[in-house]
């Protein structure tokens, strides 16, 4: 069984110039691989609109779904909604579903709904609203596209709300032998079990600590007892 | 004067399934900030030769540089050296300078130098090596494309050693203010800002710290004097 593939786009000059260290791509990267859809790509691009377009374009056209983060909130330079509008050549205005909600919100905080906060309710036509129960805002899906937050408590709400509503896949299964060997011991007999076991995935990933040299060995796959199998002959070739 | 531009390719199934949170990407940004390198855009694929192909040659043709991490070790997973060369179409091998690195390291330390280990002298030709001076398996550079290798203490290292080899720009400055109102209450005076001061980068962060919202804002330029000028103004505008 194939399982559907996403793609993930970061949007802020934030990240991009180190200001900010981005935290949404590793919490969906956990959140895809539960609900059994395979992240297979992630861009970051700063907050310009032709380079958004044309990564929504892409990332859209290869992928099952795309997950953006980032660029939707009130300032000058919250330019994402337009972006994706322009993506897929879709009017945008604002919206009397999300006016309402904004409405309805600064009214029970005591709030204004001026008229930078009302780009926030700024929807294309025909996306569906994705719920944000932290700051209200919606997010929104346009065809394949979610297109969410970037304020990393308000981007997992928004996950929250938006994964349910997808089909997944069959999740992934992993297992990790650590061993205190270099990579470079146990690459020969990690190629054999790789060649051996096809259907999984087998991944090596170095580390350093206090200057002793180990590797996780981590194998992936749809079917358990494939897994078991193949961790059960790896324990036996090369942990000692 | 406009600075040199920069992307990253992080390459790693490891980051996709969310089992390693990237810590690599943030440092590259702060260093080519600091080194006056504009980083435009980030892409992460898994280990796929077709993936890392495409991504590399889009991202060689689009910026002035172009710096990966991770796939450079000795295991079976590690297919970033080929991937660079067949991108390019250059004939790849085991390299006589490279094997001599590795050569002198086992001799040293004890180890061997075996087939998966030769592996991590395999070189495009006409790359320049990139000192690794934490475990003296090399990077190298091909025409624009600068690989490293992704354990982050490596990596690191290897940035370390390359970026003083490349023509930098002027440094980008930036002052923070951080508000204790939300984005909404300060988008029309920021908006007005950003239009006075078309020279600067202005960006609002939003953030939320025990249900209460806030907003560090980030001025950043070339000229520190209109840095200054803006962010006075700023303080008398926004900040209350």
């Amino acid at each position: 069984m194939t399982n559907p593939t996403a793609a993930m786009l970061v949007i802020g000059d934030e990240i991009l110039s180190g200001r900010t260290r981005d935290s949404n791509m590793h919490h969906l990267a956990q959140e895809l691989t539960k609900h059994g859809i395979d992240l297979r790509e992630v861009r970051v691009v700063s907050d310009d609109a032709p380079a958004i377009v044309a990564a929504v374009q892409a990332l859209a056209a290869g992928f099952t779904h795309v997950f953006t983060s980032g660029g939707i909130g009130p300032t000058h330079d919250d330019i994402t909604a337009e972006a994706i509008a322009r993506a897929f050549d879709t009017p945008i205005t604002v919206r009397d579903d999300a006016r309402a909600l904004l409405e309805a919100h600064y009214k029970r905080t005591g709030g204004t709904l001026n008229e930078a906060r009302l780009r926030m309710a700024r929807i294309p036509d025909g996306a569906a609203l994705i719920d944000n129960p932290v700051s209200i805002a919606p997010g929104f899906s346009l065809r394949n596209v979610h297109v969410m937050a970037g304020v990393p408590a308000v981007f997992e709400a928004m996950v929250a709300s938006v994964l349910p509503t997808l089909t997944g896949g069959q999740p992934v299964l992993s297992q990790t032998l650590r061993v205190n060997r270099g990579e470079g011991d146990i690459a020969g007999p990690l190629g054999v079990l790789a060649d051996d076991f096809p259907d999984l995935s087998i991944g090596s990933y170095p580390f350093q600590i206090n200057g002793v040299f180990g590797t996780n060995i981590v194998i992936r796959g749809q079917d358990g007892a494939r897994v078991d199998a193949a961790m059960t002959r790896l324990a036996e070739g090369v942990a000692e």
